[in-house]
């Protein structure tokens, strides 16, 4: 009983995620769905993404919280047009299904837009479980979470075209062994694709950008 | 009908969570649901905790992941009773549910235990949602996911009894204000008693323990 029910929501998400594939395709909108824990540093990620690059990405951006509007702000700071989706404040979804995806394209300009950002709650579970009409799925994964997450949340890397290692300036000050942690990254998915990156520094910046560049040229 | 059929779920969790509480009073066990973020530094708290308090506090440990046995490794390194819970490999639950506790109980010596520890799910959303017959709540942050985190995700701080603040000695190498951590927490729950620790470094070891022994001696 509990899984048809189950069942029945999974087909409506994908049936809407499908639908907003097809619209973004028309509108020549290339879309990444931006996953990672808590505090991985998914905004400052895209902060930086767009102050860099707002001239040829020409970048929207749906910013996916349980609350607050917080990173929402943050993003409008760099003059870009952002849209909130909040899942709900009391015991809110865990995750962006493609249902709130919908309703936001109806507030962003898609004429104007060619790289659609779209930040997931903060959650190394639930996202990678939900289509919402993306074109990829990055991961934000931070040295200070440790080398064995992608062991312990596979589904999520497996799931990912991309990883981007975040907050690597601190590794001089951590027990963590980046190595292992891009071995264990290669043996849950060995085609996924390995960024550096910090947005304290900047470091690694260019090589994340000249692959969305890429992706969206495709 | 989708909410009849969630109703139903959660009624069956409190049903087994109630049994579990009413079991572990009889036996004199005093359990901790200790949650967070991936990576926050849960497995670390208790690795500290039991080896230094192991003689008074008698610990066990059930430990929770979707996918792995590698905490469970890590704590029974200790030698004290420890059961790992894999919520499944494959879009595994996102947090234990009673059901999961339930069945752990039956592999832990309760006649030898005086405290309970059980690590759940990393995840800052769903576990605080599931009553899973817990005595205490406690969330772990650690300074690495920002000041932010309680307003983005306020239920888990709504519901935690306390907070343990981890990787503090990592501070001086964030843009990361504890002060306004701390604001935070106590905007979302003033009644929260609050901890800064590093397990690196073993700061604050002492008064989460002593809060510790106090709960259990209740």
């Amino acid at each position: 009983m509990e899984i048809k029910v189950v069942k029945k929501v999974m087909a409506l998400n994908d049936e809407v995620a499908a639908e907003i594939r097809a619209l973004l395709l028309t509108r020549g909108v290339f879309a990444f769905n931006i996953m990672g824990s808590p505090g991985s540093g998914k905004t400052t990620l895209l902060e930086r993404t767009v102050a860099a690059a707002k001239a040829d990405l020409r970048p929207a951006v749906i910013e996916g919280d349980i609350a607050t509007t917080a990173d929402a702000e943050r993003l409008a700071r760099l003059e870009v047009p952002v849209v909130q989706v909040n899942t709900g404040p009391f015991g809110g979804d865990c995750h962006l299904g493609a249902n709130f995806i919908r309703a936001a394209l109806d507030d962003l300009p898609l004429d104007a837009v060619r790289t659609l950002f779209i930040e997931n709650v903060g959650n190394l579970v639930c996202p990678a479980e939900f289509d919402i009409g993306e074109n990829r799925k990055v991961a934000v994964l931070s040295v200070t979470e440790g080398e064995d997450k992608p062991l312990k949340y596979p589904l999520m890397f497996r799931e990912a075209a991309a990883v981007v290692i975040s907050k690597v300036d601190l590794l001089p000050h951590l027990d963590v062994d980046a190595r292992k942690l891009r071995d264990n990254l290669a043996a849950i998915n060995p085609g996924l694709k390995v960024f550096e990156f910090s947005g304290r520094t900047g470091v690694g910046l260019d090589a994340w950008l000249a692959y969305v560049r890429n992706e969206i040229s495709l």
